[in-house]
């Protein structure tokens, strides 16, 4: 298969690693990349120097293409950008942020552009601010989220119906069913977040990855709106979050609350009680941690089955 | 296509419309059924003698099979059964409630029953009930829904890997591209709900019928959720409860601002700004006011179509 996102990003697949805070370093990306998809170095949970190893060693690694997720809200991103014009990264995905910011600057540089948005008013900035894709994300989907709540199954035709260039859907995509599924409704693409935070490759904790699998539907929960909504796997911290809200916390008391390094503590640091563990609802059908090659090949295999064995009406 | 769900119904099409209170009666399921699809009517808003009427009127518009949607619960229940007793409906959804309650009961009287569920939990007790199919509603449905927040994408392939029997995916889907993403999901039929509150033969008043078409993506919430968790779409009685959670209310406070009637005042009498109107997120897609028949024309063409657009990878 080739279409505009195989060809935009020059793949085999049109599978995207989604660039995930203290999940996605260097080895996922280049795993990902050598197996035909697209690997995203996540920035957001890096210092600058981190990045620039990062981006270094995912070279090594792999001469296929990779990026890197640039969240537009993160402190030090002038040091970021320079560092990627720095080691020609040929692909950035912007996300948290107005895609008009950056997009002309890095479009100039000759890097192609994404933006992720999850509703339709971005999706036309996006258009405006001359985005080569947009990842369109729905409320299943793990860790930073939209505060409309709408989901995949009905935003990627929205999307879809407002704009005609290339899409990429992402939340509560982990295999090749939900893949074909998001092809169906209009997507050319499709990002995957949480089935790769359970991967041989990533950067998560393994005591995180091995909670993963014991996910089950209901298990995570869209929390702490009135700072910027995030997708939890239940545990003590989201209990915590829980019992705050119902003294009616004000904004400053439930940053005091999350505090400062949580999704460090939980996701890269393994404390699965106090800190932050980021995964979609998809984490329910995720039942083993495999090397990222295996993950591609099984849902490219279940795609195309899947699709053989649907007939017409 | 013959499988699991057009077999067990007696339907050409794996369609069902869904059983929705003031908006199912008995036009909008002879309508459906007389499509090729399944028609229900939707017993939550009806007394015994009005529902009795609806199906006798529904027997004389249609020869094909439609049944009754019931929701557990109803106050005057026991009388409603005997009425589907009386007049020999063929086919029961049942839904708000235990699927233990009634099953073997309609089962015994030799009426196929099919019980609505948003979670594994329920999925399970289905099984244990005996059910003849499932629907599993994702988040994104309209009117009333499960407390988890499950969406439609991460709902369907969860309940289909624990479970064998006949699944209906319900939530987001009034388009054939959303059938044939709910079909490579695993669902072996659809129900569909908000694409029919918008059509020629549903009862909604004519108002809630076209503020439908003026619907974008995140004019929708599930809100109410300490009482029922209801789905509405955005105007004057969604921001009053909006402001009303700002004070933090309690339960009975929030009942008391709900008050008795306003789903009936919003989506049969057509109070735009005071009524309850039960929609859900796919509403920002639809954009026509169209007959049954059509719609259903539409879905089977599209779902063909896209199939055919799909290709290997």
């Amino acid at each position: 298969m080739a279409n505009r996102i195989t060809k935009l990003f020059n793949i085999k697949y049109p599978i995207i690693q989604g660039g995930m805070i203290w999940c996605s370093g260097w080895e996922l990306a280049a795993a990902v990349s050598e197996a035909g998809g697209l690997g995203l170095i996540g920035a957001g949970s890096m210092y600058p120097d981190v990045l620039r190893t990062h981006i270094q060693k995912a070279k090594k690694a792999t001469d296929k293409p990779f990026g890197v997720n640039l969240p537009l809200l993160y402190p030090q991103i002038d040091e970021h950008i320079q560092i990627i014009l720095d080691e020609k990264v040929p692909i950035v995905f912007t996300s948290a942020g107005n895609p008009k910011k950056y997009t002309s600057f890095l479009k100039e540089k000759g890097i192609v552009v994404v933006h992720v948005i999850a509703n339709s008013k971005y999706a036309l900035k996006c258009l405006e601010a001359g985005v080569d894709a947009i990842v369109a994300e729905g409320f299943e989907a793990g860790g930073h989220n939209g505060i409309e709540e709408t989901t995949t199954l009905t935003l990627i035709p929205k999307i879809r119906e407002l704009i005609d260039i290339p899409l990429i859907a992402a939340g509560g995509i982990g295999s090749g069913r939900a893949m074909l599924a998001a092809m169906s409704l209009g997507a050319e693409g499709v990002q995957v977040g949480s089935r790769f935070v359970a991967s041989t490759e990533s950067s998560a904790h393994e005591n995180f990855k091995l909670e993963i699998l014991n996910a089950t539907d209901g298990d995570t929960k869209l929390t702490l709106k009135e700072l910027v909504p995030v997708r939890l796997l239940r545990n003590q911290f989201l209990s915590a979050v829980e019992k705050a809200y119902e003294a009616h916390p004000s904004k400053e008391e439930l940053a005091s609350l999350l505090g400062k390094g949580r999704a460090k503590k939980g996701m890269f640091e393994g404390d699965l009680q106090q800190g932050e563990l980021e995964i979609g609802q998809v984490s329910s059908t995720i039942h083993d941690i495999l090397p990222a090659a295996e993950i591609i090949k099984n849902m490219i295999k279940e795609y195309n089955k899947t699709l053989e064995s649907l007939s017409r009406i």
